[in-house]
């Protein structure tokens, strides 16, 4: 029934120049940031507007064609991936600010936006998009994988934060799901069922999304610890005292001095928080300093803060460069990010069991993480030649998650589910999966939205 | 096919006494708040756990005999009414606290739980649960009809505030939704398609919801204005400027003279802002300062603000009284609420607009609500002998939820749909609500699950 073929005929007719089935950009459109083998579609489409999104759809739609959204390629597990071949749509090409609302504090953007894009044209405004997964990411990947990072602890996530989207689905049809209102009772809330939906139930072709106001003042600060049980021990006491950090990020040391011989740079080799606090003037200094007699508590080394901006971009951008940071550290191997979420009360013993098992297991592992959610990741190295090497992190991995779900926790707090953590899917999930099944084939009967993603309809499966 | 009385059998020989047939029992679970006409079940069930519902479930899908849950009958949308007769659940033994965790900041509740009961418990441990709808409504209704309040424009709803719940599906299955971290990026959000779902898609039996710190200080704020302009203006200004304000609720001068007559208070009757804010001592008195720096650019009248509980108390007893004192204002008369949100700014035009239909159509109508989310209610008062007056009530309600939609609002903030509605469905919703109808048939396909509410897949409807 499938015919990729007869699908790339008609969408070419279509699109021209705009689908692209040579093989640099097929190889390009079929690698991904992490530790997955190639994976090609057989074409790339790069649509201008919903209308064509909507008959590409409806082409492939007709041939059982795959369909796999891209926007910048960051994601961590697979997700852009095209497991069964089939037809790409990138999305960089629907990239434009539809409207800034600066009254309702909101903005109308193409989904192939990046969020570093929109936040210099909200420069201006006094407003911003405040989720910041650290990679420079499209908002449409965003909101698809319900994507969140440094500042959710105190903005939230893109759950949170897409009020509204337009959405293509299977059969090309057009919907929207959600409104401008602050709330809503009125039916169910298919927006938040789209959001976190990774593509596998329709494509996301406009996001309405809430803006912040820019703080009076932002302020920044940093310490280093003799151990990471006393850095979270740190976080713990603040986010149950209720203090409104708008960062607060654990970085172990093995992430330290990767981010040391990347950035230039020379914090000690320790355990450290990074943190950031967003207010007036008073309360920020207030806030710091309330960090600071915790820590105390907790045998903090130095702590240094600031207000210039300067120091708290060169910090966050430091912060952010820790996944290539680390990666550059074991040059000749190949990294697998962990992202287990639980519950606060929890997060000291989740990373000292992980610990554990990195020492009893004798796996190079940093641990880095957004620990006021709850959340963090543990990059794990091995040997990209001896697959035994990748097996022994996987279990790991499983061992991980498996703990945070005894604690009510999740799998993943952040990255998603793509196809990396689909053998997670029934742990986390029980007799839920099979109504998450059900939705799936509900509104993707041929199973061509981002196919083998998230719910595997298929017998084809990665090896884990 | 459907056999109401062969279902009733077999739910008595599992539950005996409690299964009430009596027709006292049957009338008391057939009315409703509002204005519409009684409609009882044919029996109402008292189950005590989870396994008990799910066995009722299963009896009544084998009958195709309607289910619909029961918390204390105080939606406003006819939600509870036994539309199509059958066998009504009700919750009310089911109402424990399973666990609070204060250092998750989570309570583990039974749906049967009222709100008032369940902040009796937590007070002693510093937290409460901060959604608050005026009604001492269960936790279970609370969630599925995605319910707000006073406190939400701090605090959220129950979309943010329910973390995790069981639910009994259709067939008897037991599943579970979310989990206790803080995010997640793990499949469908099936947590938040089942908040609000109005008992459609399954029947809530156990619920983890957020708690939030008890503020250092308590300060109320009490303004009153020449025109609802004015203050809704202060609001919009508030709003923007960022002010956390736990509660900003507008009153009008009809709803303050009810207030006055039914709680035996003397504030002028003039439009008034009744406000709550929450933090340290410093940080709530800064914000009524600046609350009423902005009062003033708006000609307000008396302002009063207080920081000692009994006065406290008083004030939002007398708001949370304002819907029956409205009621009472008008004796023979019905009222029915309308619940339109719209984005902030558009917030002032949407209550004038109101206004002036209430005098174009000589309409006697109150405005009250929770105006820092964009929110209000207009109670609408009509004679109960007379069908074309409601007719001409219904004729404002839908002329304001067309006017909501226009901005991008929406028709219900936090009253849900249920038989009140549903024509409203097809306006807010447009193509999407083809999908929620394939949502509703994928999950009860026998259409036992509270019938006639939200989604009409029979073809029995309440005249509008």
């Amino acid at each position: 029934m499938t015919n990729i073929a007869a699908a790339i005929t008609e969408v070419k007719a279509l699109l021209g120049q705009r689908l692209n089935t040579s093989k640099s950009v097929c190889e390009l459109h079929g690698q991904n940031e992490t530790y997955f083998p190639k994976m090609l579609p057989n074409a790339v489409a790069f649509p201008h507007n919903t209308l064509e999104v909507s008959k590409v759809v409806k082409i492939c739609e007709k041939y059982y064609c795959p369909i796999i959204p891209w926007g910048v390629g960051t994601s961590l597990e697979g997700h852009a991936l095209a497991l069964h071949g089939g037809i790409t749509l990138n999305m960089s090409e629907m990239n434009n600010t539809l409207e800034v609302n600066t009254q309702d504090m909101l903005a109308v953007v193409q989904p192939g936006i990046t969020r570093e894009i929109l936040n210099k044209e909200l420069r201006s405004t006094g407003l911003f998009f405040s989720v910041d997964p650290g990679a420079n990411a499209t908002l449409g990947g965003m909101a698809a994988t319900r994507a969140s990072g440094t500042t959710s602890v105190l903005y939230g996530t893109m759950r949170e934060n897409v009020l509204a989207m337009e959405i293509v689905l299977a059969d090309g049809k057009i919907i929207r799901t959600g409104t401008r209102a602050k709330k809503s009772s009125a039916g169910y809330d298919l927006n938040k069922l789209f959001v976190g939906s990774e593509g596998t139930l329709g494509i996301i072709t406009e996001l309405t999304v809430a803006l912040k106001g820019q703080p009076e003042a932002i302020s920044a600060a940093v310490c280093d610890f003799e151990s990471i049980d006393d850095a979270v021990n740190v976080v713990i006491m603040a986010i149950q005292l209720g203090i409104p950090m708008a960062r607060i990020e654990l970085i172990d040391e093995i992430s330290i001095r990767a981010i040391n011989q990347y950035s230039k740079l020379d914090y000690p080799e320790k355990p450290h928080l990074f943190m950031e606090f967003h207010g007036s003037i008073t309360s920020v200094s207030g806030q710091a300093e309330t960090i600071l007699s915790i820590a105390k508590d907790f045998q903090v080394g130095g702590f240094k803060w600031s207000t210039k901006s300067e120091e708290l971009n060169k910090l966050w951008a430091a912060r952010h460069q820790a996944y290539y940071a680390t990666k550059a550290l074991f040059p000749n191997q190949i990294g697998m990010s962990t992202d287990i979420c639980v519950p606060i009360s929890k997060l000291a013993k989740a990373i000292k069991d992980t610990q554990s098992d990195l020492k009893k297991y004798n796996v190079t592992g940093s641990i880095i993480g957004h620990v006021g959610d709850g959340n963090y990741h543990t990059l794990l190295f091995c040997d990209p030649t001896d697959p035994d090497d990748l097996k022994l992190n996987k279990l790991l991995a499983n061992r991980m998650a498996k703990r945070a779900l005894a604690v009510g926790g999740t799998v993943t707090g952040e990255h998603g589910i793509g196809i990396g953590k689909l053998n997670l899917m029934e742990q986390e999930h029980g007799s839920s999966l099979s109504i998450m099944t059900d939705l799936k084939k509900l509104f993707d009967p041929k199973n061509i939205m981002n196919p083998g993603k998230m719910i595997n309809l298929s017998s084809k499966q990665i090896d884990d």
